[in-house]
């Protein structure tokens, strides 16, 4: 398994030209958001929503406002990675409240975890909120990357476009929720040069250090 | 390997008590970290370093600005995530030598990418900066905690630590680099009663919308 993930993450680069006639299966698809939907985040809360477009018109719409990148509009799929905008004591009570009914303890027993996460987001300015809330989504993404290149799927992780367009032609804004980033997936094109360029990254020794 | 990701995903839990007898290889703990150096990250340009820590001393000092949280002391090994403290034309210029030199491309010809790097870098404010090379640190988080978890290993996110005392502990300040997140690695302890509680996530339908 060890150099399987190497090698896969050796092999992932953000693809920048997809091959339009491959398109994933809605198994792969399905996979890929239930690796991102069991993915890590503070607490658990899991402050974000993972939106799949499959309508080809709001897919172009997209594409008008992520600057002219082809891949949004070329790429098999397309996930936007949004976060929560507000996260209050009513959304710490029902996460309390599932992990009360799905795991069989009461909720008595789970006030102190409950006092502990509320405590939390009341010490947070709303800024400070959601700062942390969309650095949980980038855990999502970490998640939906190492999961692709390993089931050989290629993905673009892209910070680039409209937020503002996207949040109003998604209707995230009415559902509580911000876009954060996108990921086109899919398979690359022959034609995409960039496929075989050297990955650029830090030697290990200066990514990390041992102390 | 579909299954694979998915039931490594489903394994995968925040471990609080790591059984002390037992230890990662050599080999494990730099395939994490090579995972984690190779995560992707906004323009590539990788805003982070990974501590790997080996002292014991050190250890026990971190455990103590860590909330009595024994899995700091206890796990198999310690990786902490920071990120850089300013990001600037020069670091940007670096990234792009370096790019020139491993691709064998004249810096002239990188000379687009290199502005609108730089343009993005000018256009924020030292603590959006700081906030968006945050974020970066948890895209490799998710390469971490998906890699162990293919792997096998054991491991447990953490934004509950002392910042402040783990940057003077380990002299981050003055590498420019401050911690954000951390995370034990090792093997669960089978006292640890936690691994068997449900996983509690939000139902597909409710993490994911289809548009």
């Amino acid at each position: 398994m060890t150099n399987n993930v190497i090698k896969a993450l050796e092999w992932r680069y953000a693809t920048k030209i997809f091959d339009t006639s491959k398109k994933l299966s809605d198994d792969q698809v399905h996979t890929l958001l239930d690796a991102m939907r069991l993915s890590a985040s503070s607490f658990g809360l899991q402050p974000w929503k993972f939106i799949l477009i499959k309508n080809p018109q709001v897919r172009e719409e997209l594409f008008k406002n992520a600057f002219g990148q082809i891949h949004v509009r070329d790429a098999s799929h397309l996930i936007v990675i949004a976060s929560k905008i507000d996260l209050d004591e009513n959304d710490v009570s029902a996460y309390v409240k599932q992990m009360s009914d799905e795991r069989g303890v009461p909720v008595e027993m789970l006030q102190g975890y409950k006092d502990m996460m509320v405590g939390f987001v009341k010490s947070k300015s709303k800024e400070d909120l959601q700062s942390w809330m969309q650095k949980q989504t980038y855990i999502a993404m970490g998640t939906l990357l190492t999961t692709a290149a390993m089931m050989d799927i290629d993905a673009c992780p892209m910070e680039g476009f409209d937020r503002v367009a996207f949040d109003k032609i998604l209707g995230l804004t009415e559902l509580g929720f911000a876009s954060q980033t996108i990921c086109p997936i899919g398979y690359r094109s022959s034609e995409d040069q960039t496929a075989s360029y050297k990955k650029i990254r830090m030697p290990f020794e200066q990514a990390v250090i041992e102390i």
